[in-house]
């Protein structure tokens, strides 16, 4: 039998997806299962485009331009200058979701061996992007008693080889909900100038900021045009992660150049969700004044009840809609089975996502998980409920 | 400024896309072109799959199943077992066009400097997901005195070394039109036994078999069902290039759980395509029945138009819808670019793609290239007249 590459025996199983089969099962037997490990919403997606798609008078469905739709990327263009984004439509490429933004960027500026360096819990995603690419991951630790924030510039400088080329940043945050302030995104930049580093910025979650925080793109920094790449994707903006609708961004010439070889290589991004998406700009202001209200509802309701929890910590996220919290256990992968496989409160439970799968150093974030505040009022309320009586059963038995 | 990869700077430009720039120029300045150059077909989508995309009523679009719907992978499996290919929903994963098939299986099957053997010409992107993969093609030349038939594997044997980990084949072929015989496609599967080697069968233009051919699936071999990968696409078959939906199908169990892990990182194929995919499957047989006629027509018309140009030698395509021709020129690459910018046959010319791209030996296929028969009868007969007269004029000049 022909032997699978090592690369393929060093993908991770993803963290937020291992434990499917055994909520499966639990299914299977009848349990209903509170959803908290993935950022899928249940916000609905605007109208206006879905409305796109249900009109849509295609008669021939032929590929798209490589670097997606000329008036999407014109429309896009003007969505970031309004987000205080100096970008042309030049310097946007379309790509299937932020994910194929991410391996375009890798396969651009690094070659196997090389090294990226990224602050850990990070979006555990970005592993397997590694590992495809031959990159080299090297973390640096972020705590939950800073919620999280940028660590040392001094320790990233004792990170920095020859063979470093870029630092991956997730603002906010994905894990943590972090927002980096101005001053961070500072601090970032004259770094990457100091040492030719690219900074890749994945600002996917960029709308969602609270208590009037803004959010600082790596893009608005005039002497970083070279060095800045900024991955962008409209899956949680409206609410339409099967899209699969990104793209990557940068005013430096020969990186796009060089991204649209590996955009031309797989031919165009998907032709109807590049129609909703564009569509979406349209989406009027009341839908995100009422999703943020809806979140920043969510995320006090989540925090406050979780920090009523004996024994439990938590990050207050100021943006995206996760937040990490430690629990009074040791190991987080255990209990998350735990809870599928053998407890139910009234034949209920909670699926939450063991945090150890987003950090990259072993052992480490063993006793946190990422929690997605994605579910309505009264899911949250029955999923804080649930979590304190399996705390308590769980640490009665172990 | 930051330097951009090696790989990157490796990656080829698309030699089907390069001539985009002259042939803008040529249509800013008011000349028609007739493009023989991209597998763009000018056939319909099947009503039945852009209807399912216009009469969605999603609410909140969301992440697929990493490997796709599942309803989908079932009809699909039933698509297959009628085409003599006997797999199972299990056996298949959805991914964003053949494009991302290929991807994960040069992922799953090669590490770094690993080898994967393909006869020339071929689908030149295949060099693209190469270089992103780091993978070294090593070609073997087929020739257009065999209309490009099956090398010998002896040729195939010569190049085996410890780092060979696949061999790739197009059947039928892209841009040979070639189809595969029973009989070569057992040689290939007992030298992939005998070698303990994969096989990755591109089979997108399955449907497209002209004179009543058969086409003989590496799926339909049972010894080979731990070595055999299928690599397909709704592209073609319903002219839905512009979905980007395709699969990769194998009954390797490890192979098929570690292609899952490249497809959970990147999280899900899009959804509308996905609708407009599974609909497609109900597409009537009367649909392919007039597709077939069509082609068959383009290209008995194509292909006797060429046989009667002075000095054209051509391969006579027994399925997809390209051929391989040979002009009477020493480099098509100049040609082409001549074609647009300097010829014009009362304002039209006809846009063609330079074979050297689809060979991965240099300086070779200098004289060819590739003819999609994609147009109408009118245009293709308009196509020829305008090549017959290039051709002359351009070799009075030169």
């Amino acid at each position: 039998m022909p032997k699978i590459s090592h690369k393929g025996q060093e993908m991770p199983e993803s963290p937020i997806r291992k434990l499917v089969p055994f909520a499966e099962a639990a299914i299977r037997k009848g349990k209903k299962i509170y959803q908290l490990n993935i950022g899928q919403p249940d916000i609905k997606t605007p109208e206006v485009a879905l409305n796109a798609v249900k009109n849509h008078n295609i008669e021939v469905l032929s590929y798209s331009h490589s670097a997606g739709f000329e008036t999407y990327r014109e429309k896009l263009a003007n969505y970031y200058k309004k987000s205080s984004i100096p970008v042309e439509k030049e310097d946007i490429i379309i790509t299937t979701g932020g994910s194929e933004a991410l391996l375009f960027a890798m396969g651009s500026i690094t070659d196997p061996g090389d090294e990226v360096i990224i602050p850990e819990p990070f979006y555990a995603n970005y592993n397997g992007f590694a590992i495809a690419s031959g990159v080299t991951i090297k973390p640096i630790e972020s705590t939950i008693d800073t919620n999280f924030a940028l660590p040392p510039i001094a320790e990233f400088e004792k990170l920095i080889t020859n063979k470093t080329k870029a630092i991956l940043i997730c603002n906010p945050g994905n894990p943590t909900g972090y927002l980096y302030t101005k001053d961070e995104i500072k601090q970032l930049a004259d770094l990457a100038l100091k040492h030719d580093l690219f900074i890749v910025s994945d600002e996917v979650y960029r709308e969602f900021a609270y208590e009037g925080a803004q959010h600082h793109s790596i893009m608005s920094i005039p002497e970083l045009s070279e060095n800045a790449i900024m991955v962008d994707s409209v899956s949680k903006r409206y609410s339409m992660c099967g899209a699969r609708i990104g793209c990557i961004v940068s005013k430096n010439k020969e990186l796009m150049a060089t991204a649209m070889k590996f955009a031309q290589a797989r031919l165009s991004p998907p032709s109807f969700a590049q129609i909703a998406s564009e569509a979406a700009l349209d989406t009027p202001q009341e839908y995100f004044d009422d999703v943020i209200e809806q979140y920043t509802f969510r995320r006090n309701l989540l925090v406050e009840g979780l920090q009523k929890i004996e024994g439990v910590k938590v990050a207050k996220p100021r943006g995206a809609f996760y937040c990490i919290a430690e629990l009074p256990v040791e190991n987080t992968d255990d209990f998350a089975k735990w809870l599928l496989e053998s407890f139910e409160d009234n034949n209920e439970t909670i699926m939450v996502a063991p945090a150890a799968g987003f950090y990259s150093t072993p052992n480490t974030g063993m006793n946190q998980v990422r929690i997605a505040y994605v579910l309505k009022k009264e899911d949250l309320e029955r999923s804080l409920e649930i979590l304190e009586k399996a705390l308590k059963q769980y640490n009665s038995q172990n």
